[in-house]
């Protein structure tokens, strides 16, 4: 059953690096940074930043300019078969599909769907960082 | 001292009803719902649908067609002297002001600045729900 949780939020950047220079400046500092992704932990979420084009990219709109869904609300589920049955529970509830859920390069499995506005929620399960039962995600673990 | 942290998450929608009804038939319970805006309890922060017009309202930006920053990430702080600190940082680290804290008509004390991307990072104090440490907010509480 689908309920409110965010595990994730992440931000489409133009550069990634004046972005991760501005949030070190605020005085974040990064939990994990790799390549092209830099992870910061917040209060049972965990915030990240992405470059836009990669974003658009892994939420299956390559190519896109984004406006509204420049950031994507990440909930998390500890299996596969959950992260189906959201996402299905989510396009029965007139959410419009972007990415059907499937397996992805960094070993989990994600798909994308958008709410009337145009938010982007991903729905996903990851095998190295599983969520709590609250969907929090904390990096790490 | 400003460290990463998430208390709402506010998605602007162009229409209330069919938001609701959306994230309703998704399986979502409305924790509260006040009129014209309303809350869902998630892990540890709360999730709220507000329309886009009075979210650019509230935001500073009075009239504008909202694109990116069609969202509010809240942080929550415990006293007015903490918003402001937390603002002064975010300036110092490169944020524009959308509007500098002030007392708001709902009893509390809120301004709102965007970073390099224009995503909008809101900072308030509320008297009626203050957050636990890591800055989580529980409705009720």
């Amino acid at each position: 059953m689908a309920d409110p949780r965010i595990s994730f939020v992440t931000l489409g950047v133009a550069d990634l690096a004046r972005s991760r220079a501005f949030y070190e400046a605020w005085g974040w500092v990064p939990a994990q940074a790799e390549g092209d992704i830099v992870f910061f932990q917040a209060n049972g979420v965990v915030i990240a930043l992405f470059s836009l084009a990669d974003l658009a990219d892994d939420q299956g709109r390559p190519g896109a300019v984004l406006g509204v869904g420049a950031m994507t609300l990440a909930q998390n589920y500890p299996s596969e078969a959950e992260v189906d049955s959201v996402y299905a529970e989510a396009l029965a509830a007139g959410a419009t599909s972007l990415k059907a859920p499937e397996k992805v390069f960094w070993g989990g499995y994600s798909g994308y769907v958008a709410d009337p506005d145009g938010h982007v929620w991903e729905l996903a399960m990851n095998p190295f960082s599983p969520p709590g039962p609250d969907g929090s995600v904390t990096l790490g673990d």
